[in-house]
């Protein structure tokens, strides 16, 4: 562990930059100073000095006496050249760009293995919760057998705001905007994208595998109703949108899809913007994580946590991943274990009967018909679903019973 | 990170040391062999081959082939001796041993400091929940103003089955002996004082003061009666045995009480044998760490955890420990930062009003006699309390409001 002051260059000064600037500014123990700040446009006013600020990344990435890089903007090709020249110029990286980290996870890795260097993103997945670093570290010899969460802030947020104060889903939604909890993109939360990057990243640190973004189904809470809502309530369920990884035989299940939950469950009762983590083990049997899942500061917080990893020199160690790959000896494609053929059991509210052709529809168990709303719960074939993810045009709403 | 086999000598295999073997036989990822295991009782039947044991404590301490000693003994004086001498001989030490930590934290703090070796014990606080180390190494810049939680498997087992079950005191305390969650002395449990032990530990991780544990306030759950529970319930509140440490100003109060807990509460649904901490800090705001709070595999798995940190040469930092006594030029006195000069709200059951001779009395609120029970719901002072702890002839039961 060191003690001298670290020099920190800072991509993006939005939400989480900001809350990092805040909390550094408190921090006791950590002795850490932003350099510069690159950020993109020139007519935003700025709260702090104008001298910390740059338009130009090459300011940033050129100069030779930054200890960390810290990469929290909003474009993830544009946060992807950053960190990949960073990590190239042997310069550890702390980001919580989940979207880059997916959509690159492979070349990431292999560039961290190149280079010697660590790239750590604890506050990509689960907001303020300490999640990567424990699947890492202390899960790191346990038979996992399954993770799942709500790891989208926006969409429980927006949930909980429906159910509890009957709100509406539009405004619900401006609020999370307002909140500071959203993606500037909200579709990007609402569709489950958000969460299926988060997915991604999880699933690498708890089974090894790295699965890309078209491999992984999600479907959002983008067209949920009161009539949803209602449903739910009468059955005593809520409605949660449920990213989850579990191993079945020699195969893994990654999906992200609303879920109806009951109160048994330990992921009812969290609420609004808050996130939480089911990790189950052979042995440590089940854990949940539950902490504020968005918003500047919790966000911020995981961040200041990686930058200090950085200045004990603290790097993601993939043992997992190494291991899968060994026993496979190079010839390893994650894809081979992931399972997309089976039955799933679905509620579907639907308004034309028409727009349910493509699933693949194996038992209807109920059927609901009536002026205003349609229903039905059935068995369907899981891989018929993936026609539905990211379909603008889609009215269907799909939930987990 | 080193691919070695590492060499461990165990001492103990009770409940968690025959959790540990289980867990390292199916482990995949860790190469550790168990070498020797000193117990103590010749006539005990064990489950694997003789060759495994020694009577005697020198054939581990005497050898130098070993990597890690793991000590899982009862007895607290003699496991002082062994994880002194081992850390004197250089050896890393693995522990859960609680109360052998919290009654002597400043003398092992100091031999690891002094003979730079590793002393972690993960599986000593919050059974599988990773609570030290994410105290220690995620909120390690973190300004934290407050940790509680549910310490203590056995009493929560005993209250959720007491509250749920209507099951008596004493069958539910022999469930938990059967299940293999009770200390070997079910008085540590029940009185309060292994919450107590692993409160200390807590505080040390998370504020850096090292408390002895006469300096800390606990009372148990050994009065607790049905009326108790009916009186709770009537309120919708149970009864959970709960450790906190808070920032008030610039000192920490830190106690382990009965508390009557509320359905917003994130530690209302921690049932049975599971452990609940709940950390709030400045940013990162309130996370909530659920999991198996007691038993021989999870356990067994937070101190398969930390053998797994040592093959990486993990040790604690105490930054906060340090920072603080920086401060202090080294006139330190953890006592100082305890505030035990307060008011506290407190429900107390008594059958002989005699009893509450002692306590100080501010304000009572409530009285409520009749001929099967008295209970009073009164403001006392907080300092008052302590002549009740541990104190086997009280037949009070008090529990804060």
């Amino acid at each position: 562990m060191t003690e001298k002051h670290i020099k920190l260059g800072l991509f993006g000064f939005g939400c989480v930059g900001q809350g990092l600037y805040d909390i550094l500014n408190h921090s006791q123990g950590l002795k850490a100073d932003i350099e510069k700040i690159c950020v993109k446009d020139h007519a935003k006013k700025r709260k702090i000095d104008a001298k910390y600020f740059t338009y130009d990344k090459e300011d940033i990435l050129n100069r030779k006496d930054l200890d960390v890089i810290v990469e929290l903007i909003d474009n993830s090709q544009d946060a992807y050249e950053i960190v990949s020249r960073a990590l190239n110029n042997g310069v550890s990286v702390v980001t919580a760009n989940k979207k880059m980290l997916a959509e690159n996870f492979e070349a990431l890795y292999q560039l961290q293995e190149k280079n010697n260097v660590a790239l750590i993103y604890e506050g990509s997945a689960g907001g303020s919760i300490p999640i990567i670093r424990n699947l890492e570290e202390y899960y790191d010899n346990e038979l996992l057998s399954s993770i799942r969460g709500l790891l989208n802030g926006s969409c429980n947020y927006i949930l909980t705001r429906m159910e509890l104060e009957n709100m509406d889903y539009g405004k619900a939604l401006g609020m999370a905007q307002e909140c500071g909890f959203a993606e500037s993109d909200p579709w990007l939360d609402v569709a489950g994208y958000d969460t299926m990057y988060k997915l991604i990243l999880l699933t690498v640190h708890s089974f090894g595998i790295i699965l890309k973004p078209e491999q992984v189904l999600t479907l959002g809470i983008q067209n949920i109703s009161f009539d949803d809502i209602t449903y739910a309530k009468e059955k005593g369920l809520r409605i949660k949108l449920i990213a989850t990884a579990h191993k079945v035989g020699d195969k893994f299940r990654v999906y992200a899809l609303p879920h109806f939950v009951n109160k048994e469950s330990d992921l009812y009762n969290v609420l609004y913007e808050n996130n939480g983590v089911e990790v189950e083990g052979a042995y440590s049997c089940k854990q949940t994580f539950v902490g504020k899942g968005a918003g500047s500061h919790p966000t911020g917080s995981a961040v200041l946590s990686d930058i200090s990893a950085l200045t004990y020199h603290y790097k993601y160690g993939y043992k997992k991943l190494k291991k899968l790959r060994q026993q496979h000896k190079g010839n390893f494609d994650s894809g081979k274990l992931l399972d997309v053929d089976f039955d799933i059991k679905v509620y579907i509210r639907f308004a034309d009967k028409n727009d349910l052709k493509g699933i693949e529809i194996v038992a209807v168990e109920e059927e609901f018909k009536s002026a205003k709303t349609n229903y039905i719960v059935a068995t369907v074939k899981f891989n018929s679903l993936f026609d539905l993810k990211g379909k603008q045009d889609s009215k269907l709403f799909v939930c987990v019973v």
